[in-house]
């Protein structure tokens, strides 16, 4: 049975305090899909006014936890493995878009990427790839 | 001149405010290499009391450019281009040390890595590759 | 001017020796997009038969070059700053299909992305992604 | 029991031809680390002299498995799971040394680095983290 985008954006602010914290919305999220948004906070913010970098990683991590969720309806106990971020230009000041896609759904590795906006801009500001590795004890 | 640690701390507080916000400690810095350390948060931590990973990479980020800030006296303009990171095991819900060294120092783009483990203990919980860009306009 | 395909061949294979030895074609190229070919060959498959994993590395490292030619008429200076692939699933023993993209095309950095398939299927069996620097002296 | 140097080299190059065809030498391994020497060859330079960078790439990727060969006694079915390379200076044209360390050792997932210099260099010319998965079927 399928999440509401509600239901999605408790289980994110749940399993990922900081999300909570930083206000992370889910916008929408299907067939290994989701797109996120993280909202305009100054206490992101480096100075001179772009959003801070582990405030990108921290975005882009939620976003392809919730891709993946979105293929399993709302069940997954997979942990990053990995996440590269390439930073393309500086974010502006404003609230950040992360749309994830799933690449590659595996029984004990997934992988996908993310690309990041600023609202209302059409290049991207970085680009993510991370994968994610079924949550067993002693990998 | 060289900076001491608590000017080295104040001025990575400044120039990156969620290292304030976090607590993130100078612990010492020489030569292209830098030791920080991330206090115990309970706002931190993902269910199940392990550090969340965006905490690990914003360490490791704030480390490298202390790193970086040791090899010019405390002025760098350079901004993160990319980072990698691998999560090797859960860090235990404790403080976390990043040690960071720079392995190449270039006018236009530097290198380096990042060793994260919890607090007193000898296996990492993550590693960390970085390249940073002299800021420029238009790059 | 715009360069023909068995012009940008031509180009290729003289600026990357292995690319030549190894008969990467250039099957098209246009506004930051390339696709190249790696014909079957016996001697870059492993024992099982799957495609060596440097051969991907080296096929993807040349259609992103493509793609950058692409945009510049032919005349692209720049290196490889790094390269990241990640391999999704083994390639059969056939021909390898590379897509490049540019993501960023800067003055000093550029960045881009590369989808690797099996001749004939829709899977990829690797994703790569890359950035590249202008060519300084001492950078 | 443990290999040795002639019989890990012997392995290596049946297990990977395109390190065979390269003359690459092991020069010697224990307790998670190796070290390799890429010779001199006229067909993997690129225009200008260097060493290019998929025989940079293949180097590291056989140099790795070495290291984690050298824990199991020479039995060890993992494959490449990613390979990240960031390339800090050009090789000069002479043979390339490639020094690999185990970081973590896992049951289904290791991860390691890889420096690369020119032969008598002292400066690395690139530098490689890779992770390796256990190979299973339906991963």
């Amino acid at each position: 049975m399928s999440l509401t985008v509600a239901e999605m954006q408790a289980l994110v602010r749940e399993g990922v305090p900081l999300a909570g914290a930083w206000g992370v919305e889910v916008l929408g999220f299907a067939d290994g899909e989701a797109t996120l948004r993280l909202p305009h906070r100054e206490d992101l913010l480096r100075p001179g006014g772009t959003v801070s970098g582990p405030a990108l990683m921290g975005l882009a991590d939620v976003a392809m936890w919730v891709a993946l969720l979105s293929l399993t309806g709302g069940k997954d106990e997979s942990l990053t493995a990995n996440l590269a971020i390439t930073f393309l230009r500086p974010p502006a000041p404003r609230a950040v878009i992360a749309e994830a896609r799933v690449i590659r759904k595996g029984r004990t590795l997934s992988y996908g990427e993310v690309m990041l906006r600023s609202e209302g801009e059409a290049a991207p500001c970085a680009h993510v790839t991370t994968s994610w590795a079924a949550a067993r004890r002693g990998v």
